[in-house]
């Protein structure tokens, strides 16, 4: 399979992976929910090559996931920032930030805490049922064709 | 920054992508949680080279995630096996399905249905605050330095 045939596979992962499947990518995202929105910025966090954070930047605003902001108009400046479906990302964020913090972690602590507004605790994302509110772990799951799928799985 | 640098730096997302931020490492893990272990069914349900995949496995077991076993003596073969480390990642595989059901799917509905076996009901994931068990939004978030913080976020 080519990369460039990944996004139109019937499986949910692989078309998520074809809009956020690449490293630079996914630091992208975290910048911008931790409130980066400049290029200069984004550049200066992530030491990429602009060449490199211009295109990733470009795909993304392409894929609905960023939406490019014109902030200044003399002279004409840009900044990045999150859509509603680039806000939707900020599960999977959680969800890698919370496996780094176990299982890649230094000895040290977490690099960054989190702290829920709502109830005024710090916190770890927990993933649940949408029906029955208890947390999911692999071994709870079952999975069969839905009305998407083109092909066995 | 160079990628062989990534994996030191002080953010959990960072480490988690020097591991998983890889676009056939997500799509093995994904097929990892659908019960895949066979270098051969892996290569055929992914249409990767060889090479570029026996690169990926190797890694995924370097870093803990998968682990290698004997599963037959004459000849020897092997499979890979989600780790506890490894399967720990499901909340990161829920996440990107969800967000790919939700925002990336091309109008004939969900490629794959979960059901929750607790509950016995189709599901999809939901994340919440470890301490109060409310649903979490980007917005619902503060976020400050940790103990493991080396550089101001």
């Amino acid at each position: 399979m080519r990369w460039s045939e990944i996004g139109e596979e019937a499986c949910s992962v692989a078309r998520t992976v074809s809009v956020i499947g690449d490293r630079w990518t996914l630091l992208i995202l975290r910048d911008g929910f931790l409130g980066i929105r400049r290029f200069d910025d984004f550049q200066a966090r992530l030491g990429v090559t602009r060449h490199i954070l211009a295109d990733r930047l470009r795909k993304l605003v392409a894929a609905g996931v960023l939406a490019k902001t014109r902030y200044e108009d003399r002279p004409a400046r840009y900044d990045y920032r999150l859509t509603p479906k680039g806000l939707a990302l900020h599960p999977v964020l959680l969800a890698l930030v919370h496996w780094g913090d176990t299982h890649m972690a230094d000895g040290k602590g977490r690099p960054l805490v989190l702290r829920h507004k709502g109830c005024g605790c710090d916190f770890t994302p927990v993933t649940v049922c949408s029906r029955c509110a208890e947390p999911i772990a692999a071994r709870d799951v079952r999975v069969r064709p839905g009305p998407g799928a083109r092909r066995a799985v």
